[in-house]
């Protein structure tokens, strides 16, 4: 039987499909993307989102065409990004496979909301946190579903401090947020 | 001593300053950039990015002016995303804190190279994988620093199969990717 293999470096690599990238590069967390238009409301999985600006807070989302939340969305102009954890691991993975049209996902799947202050939108409580956002930068909408987003109001449960996010691998797996190592010695403070 | 709260739900919420947001939505995996131009290389980390699509495989990345990679990929319109894992947490923090203005990273670090097969750009060895980019749309660059990049080319170790990837979580903490859960059951077919 051959040595396993102690790291990457020692197994040898193999050629990846193109479009299985996102198993690599698809981290998560997988959120919760809440919105409302007229009297309608739909809630919606998503995993390909960044970070893009500390301030303004901009974050960018892939909202892909044919969700029933990206119509409301266009015409809102708005929405919620909410952010689950490990308890709500099955919720999250029915949510992402049935559509808001057919189904009204908050009653479906008895989701807690509480109102939000900036937008017209609800949030979900059992969520670990919430962001509420504006439509910032609609630029690469057309071209990419990629929606710029400013996150205007933001909230967060203060414990536990680092909540177990669920990060989509595809293949309907998850990977779940592990435990956090410190490297502050090698960090300059303009960088932390 | 108050019950410690079981959940997220559980616990009141407090406001988050809008510009921690990448405490949450910052979920890496921290990846390393290398790219080259005219003689000169350069690795930088890299935390804002998000797959935008399986065909053309596509990824968006936030990569600000200053880095010295920057300039780099400015001129040669390529660069490779580089996946580290647990293992190389030092270097990753150190890589993060230096200027390849200054500093030939690969020499003071010891990383180990190989070449690219679509684009100009030393490969990391040590790296779990490897996606060879172009640069696809500079629309978003002046306004955001964000590139979107075509992967050409990508390569993984096939061991192990969940590797354990490093999540910059701000503060010089990086969550190391956890164990994976199966939620296979609730999904349909096409949404796998």
């Amino acid at each position: 039987m051959p040595a396993r293999p102690r790291s990457a470096r020692d197994a040898a690599k193999i050629d990846l499909p193109l479009a299985q990238v996102r198993r690599y590069l698809e981290p998560g967390p997988v959120v919760l993307l809440t919105s409302a238009w007229n009297g309608e409301r739909d809630v919606m999985t998503l995993g390909w989102h960044t970070v893009m600006e500390f301030t303004p807070a901009l974050v960018g989302c892939v909202i892909a065409r044919g969700n029933h939340s990206r119509t409301l969305i266009d015409a809102s102009g708005a929405c919620a990004i909410n952010l689950p954890t490990r308890a709500m691991a099955d919720t999250v993975a029915a949510i992402g496979n049935c559509s808001g049209t057919e189904v009204d996902k908050f009653q479906a799947f008895r989701l807690q909301t509480e109102p939000a202050e900036k937008i017209d939108a609800p949030l979900l409580r059992d969520c670990h946190a919430q962001f509420e956002c504006r439509v910032h930068d609609r630029r690469l909408v057309d071209d990419y579903d990629f929606f710029v987003l400013e996150v205007l109001r933001a909230r967060v449960a203060p414990r536990p401090h680092d909540p177990r996010t669920l990060h989509y691998q595809g293949d309907g797996r998850f990977m779940v947020a592990g435990d956090s190592i410190a490297r502050r010695r090698f960090f300059t403070p303009d960088k932390l």
